[in-house]
């Protein structure tokens, strides 16, 4: 069990995460709402809007109006989502916004089309041609990420083969082009993880790069989420991304019961019964759940919020 | 990973643990509808009622009624939780039922007073008369329990000191009285668990007791359930309770989120998905789960009968 870290590193998406994927329509006000109250958590990395069309993620359509009108904290990093050079350059006028550019691959070719319409090789192609963009932006690019990373609803089971082929590829892609990237994260898009598959995925790439850091990006869809990261902690990993009432999901999965990431509350509390620190208020977070619940308008998934913490019983 | 088990051993509680707790009121041919559902799963251990104080518990005041009910399945054991000695004498009234004795302790003297109005010491003077009544009846006991295992809504955090004291106090009841127990349960009775606490109690108790098989009875009320049977599994645990939906609660806990135990089918779906055989068909198991959610009308915690499994999309 020594592996398991005494610190971990959440990133909150569920901003969105959620609000991409709810019906709504949402008013704008109250998406600011629920990302000042994350600020106000001890939460220092948030993905607030996508930069998408509009016709296809209509949730998104405000994405501008949400980035102007937080109230930014100090010590927080805003960041956003874009799928392509259009989306790119709206979040460039945002200078608030804390922009990080990825170098993403799909473990899954079939998913990759539907997804992006993009052939493995042109998806390969496009990232040498983004990471000069962002060179030429001054975005640094930081962050690796294998899509599909443990299977795909259009393409099945993925060999950790192919995972460790396409982490290459990313480190091949950013060595090209002379940046370092501070983190691979590993998603598990359609909820195929298992917490073997973790433990059997995360130990193969550690063994191999041993000095990379790879970070975990899950999703809830068959109750496996808070097993999946207790495996990832026990393999060591530091970093995870997370939405608060485990909102969100994924609009192009192909399945109905669109279910969200991994809970930021309930990984918190996970943590925190296990002494490992995350710098989050829990009650704080909980609040914002139970924000988050109200603003959709229908009940979340997050179980802590509803269970309760343990330390009233403790005091 | 190499305690993991081949295979487990579910004992399915849904009908006991969910139709002691739902509001209801729910007609017996509903509930005998379900239980019959569940004996053509593979299921072959399930806990169909408890004989309680129909005033307590109104929703068991039919269980003679349910247990007559039932169209026993061959290889299918069913049985029944009774808490002293008048519900014991009404389980005593039916053949079809595969009575089996517990010697039961609970962690926290708080608990069991309010639960069962006992001290500690008029517990474990309990357990011995009890014993003897289970012989003299011609009921084997089979199995010891320890409540409350990792913590207490009313006297806080267990220490794993007092587990081993408890344990130890079990073992000692059934040499004097000459039985052999099967198996140990410990119940994760108001959800204090995490993967970690699993994995120090299991541990330590596997330590001072290589011989004795640890069961584990775990509630969702915090998310971790599914992460908690991982790290059971991990430490080499075979058995486990589980109920269908996630059905269930304690109505005794003292929270309101009253979530129940750790969902069947999202604990089936995991062994499948990690090479753990259950004897369990999956599918036809998420029907009962879809089932019992249409018979209590109101949604169930389970993951995996709403985000579906897998075998459609490898097929």
């Amino acid at each position: 069990m020594s592996d398991i870290p005494s610190a971990v590193r959440i990133s909150e998406e569920g901003p969105r995460e959620g609000f991409q994927i709810e019906k709504g329509p949402i008013p704008t006000t109250r998406k600011i709402e629920l990302i000042d109250a994350l600020s106000r958590t001890g939460i220092d990395h948030m993905q607030i809007v996508s930069f998408v069309n509009p016709k296809a993620v209509p949730g998104m359509a405000d994405a501008d109006e949400v980035v102007e009108g937080i109230a930014p904290r100090p010590g927080v990093e805003y960041t956003a989502l874009w799928l392509n050079e259009r989306g790119f350059e709206r979040a460039l006028m945002h200078d608030r916004l804390a922009l990080a550019g990825s170098i993403t691959l799909v473990a899954s070719e079939k998913f990759s089309k539907r997804n992006q319409n993009r052939t493995a090789a042109e998806q390969l192609a496009g990232q040498h041609t983004i990471v000069e963009k962002y060179k030429a932006a001054g975005v640094p690019v930081e962050r690796g990420m294998v899509m599909a990373a443990f299977g795909c609803n259009f393409e099945g089971d993925v060999p950790v083969s192919r995972v460790v082929s396409l982490v290459q590829q990313i480190l091949d892609v950013a060595k090209q082009h002379g940046v370092t990237l501070k983190y691979i994260t590993l998603a598990d898009t359609m909820a195929w993880a298992n917490p073997l598959s973790i433990k059997r995925v995360v130990g193969t790439l550690r063994e191999r790069w041993p000095d990379v850091d790879f970070a975990l990006h899950l999703h809830d869809t068959r109750g496996m989420a808070v097993a999946n990261a207790f495996a990832g902690l026990e393999m060591g990993v530091k970093r995870f991304d997370a939405a608060v009432a485990g909102l969100g999901g994924c609009p192009f999965a192909g399945h109905a019961g669109a279910a969200g990431n991994i809970c930021t509350e309930d990984l918190v509390f996970m943590c925190n019964e296990m002494g490992i620190k995350t710098g989050i208020d829990l009650d704080e977070l909980i609040a914002c759940a139970k924000l988050a619940e109200d603003i959709v308008g229908h009940p979340l998934p997050g179980a802590v919020m509803k269970g309760g913490t343990l330390q009233k019983y403790r005091a």
